[in-house]
């Protein structure tokens, strides 16, 4: 058997499972009727959106913050995520009692400076752009003697995202397929470290929006690359992979069987479907796979599969606007 | 101890209970931040959603076939509900290997024919109302000797519905209050005479629309009345309890605390609050509580507070028009 080098290990993962505990919620695998009759397969939901901050970076932030000493908890957390990883840094302080502050620029909208103070984080608004909050939390870090934890980029992090694959091995140990969205490579990596450990037959499928690809474009040259960004219903898949990417990239290359690019109309078209069938609103990123299926019109005739629905934190308008996409004959 | 007169009694919930296990999803009961803040309560959600017909109906459906006999499964069973009764009567059926004729009139829409026959039974389309296929559905019993399974009235049905309460109890020993929606009571007597019979002082409060309400009209009157039906957003919640009622009129007298009545647009403007917080679309049976919260401005500060989803099944149009009357001042 070949030594593994997966960082961080698989053993993360089961002491990982065991710290979120009580802390997160062991997500319900739901079987979806109109998507396993839809693909001539045996589909089924990884329901991450009923974690309480509505998406998956809950567990990955709350296994990191769980390792801090005593000492670096009373010191802090930093973070400058918006998204779903600042919301979960926000939470997992408030339910841990670790002070947490959320670097912003100005130009973050309201809804979320309010949604990360709701949390009981601090919302610290500085400068124009997300460079410059990313300095102040630098700063913290330097000067206050806080703990700086990057969305994906951390064997913690990767270890609690990969929980999500023990949960799904234990509830359909026979799974032949999961899609996860791929991003940063935290979730999509984890859970491959966790299955592939256990069963290296597993496919592993990562799913990014057509513009912006970056893990896909940094892995098709063999180094972390710098992609431009443009804005899509798949705003979680958004962003950089970091140039001095230590853990995520190389997870990904090690554990992805294959990847597919999406496009807007196609993430728009499986939002609306999974309003009309499963009654879910969805962030486009949570519905990648669904869309590769249909635009790529993969073959699982026959196989378990799993889809990582990994958020859900869209607004109302935003559907609406994926609606009229949608109704725009392609 | 004073002897209770349930019927059916707890230990069938135990019963059904065992029976449901591998039949029915063990649904997750969540907590809702944005009901929490709302109500100055803990909120939980006990997501019947998630049954693969996408209402808490299959519970008592499947403990009742369950329980038929061999020869009794052989002539098979007989439903006229269209909605998620016939639903669930017609999986079950297709999961136990029984077959189920839903007998229907012409007016029902074709997308309830097709989602029944997509679920393996027999749509038998007859006449022009919902009496000429009641008509049908008994003379198939008396001729064909198919068992007839109402959609409340009947002891395992309401046991099956009533392991809900068994498994808030499991999740949250300690709740003090439960919202159902209130029709025909299967729900709301199921889960009372299984909490109840654990913990009396749970308090347990139903929920109709407030035009043709026929059980709080019922228990007004002290007997089973018919009333006038009438177009609802919580539509799962009409229809009549049975002038010869035998079961769940009582159980719901026996363990329901308070009875509220909800208007159109109070259930229109808990959907719509719903789909932009907890990114659900469900019927309006299933925020009725919510609604009831909203309209009557119960205090529920400081308690446990379990409202039960009940279903999802509604279509995208049904929640356009739930959004426009939400967007009227009232």
């Amino acid at each position: 058997m070949p030594a593994t080098t997966f960082i961080p290990d698989p053993h993360q993962m089961y002491l990982a499972r065991q710290a979120l505990q009580g802390q997160v919620v062991r997500t319900p695998l739901i079987r979806s009727e109109s998507l396993s009759r839809r693909f001539g397969c045996e589909a089924w939901l990884k329901l991450e959106t009923l974690q309480p901050t509505g998406a998956f970076k809950l567990r990955g932030a709350t296994f990191a913050m769980s390792k801090l000493t005593r000492e670096q908890r009373q010191h802090g957390v930093v973070t400058c995520s918006t998204g779903n990883h600042g919301r979960a840094i926000a939470y997992a302080g408030n339910k841990l009692g670790i002070n947490t502050i959320i670097c912003m620029s100005r130009l973050v909208p309201a809804n979320k400076v309010t949604a990360i103070r709701e949390l009981g984080a601090e919302a610290r608004i500085i400068g124009d752009s997300q460079d410059e909050a990313e300095v102040e939390a630098l700063r913290l870090v330097a000067e206050q003697g806080m703990s700086y934890l990057p969305p994906f980029d951390h064997p913690d992090i990767i270890a609690g995202q990969g929980t999500i694959g023990l949960e799904i091995l234990e509830d359909l140990p026979d799974v032949d397929t999961i899609f996860a969205g791929l991003s940063g490579g935290g979730l999509l990596g984890g859970i491959g470290i966790a299955v592939k450990s256990i069963n290296p037959a597993i496919e592993l499928i990562g799913v990014s929006m057509d513009k912006g690809a970056a893990m896909v474009e940094s892995l098709q040259q063999g180094r972390p690359v710098q992609v431009t960004e443009y804005a899509s219903f798949a705003d979680s898949l958004g962003g950089g992979i970091g140039l001095s990417n230590q853990y995520s990239f190389h997870a990904v290359r090690q554990v992805m069987s294959q990847s597919y690019l999406v496009s807007e109309s196609a993430i728009a078209r499986a939002m609306v479907h999974f309003a009309r069938q499963e009654k879910m609103l969805v962030e486009g990123a949570a519905v990648a796979g669904v869309a590769a299926m249909e635009q790529h019109r993969l073959d699982m005739r026959g196989k378990k599969v799993v889809f990582v629905i990994s958020g859900h934190n869209v607004a109302l308008e935003t559907f609406d606007q994926a609606r009229c996409l949608a109704a725009i004959p392609s």
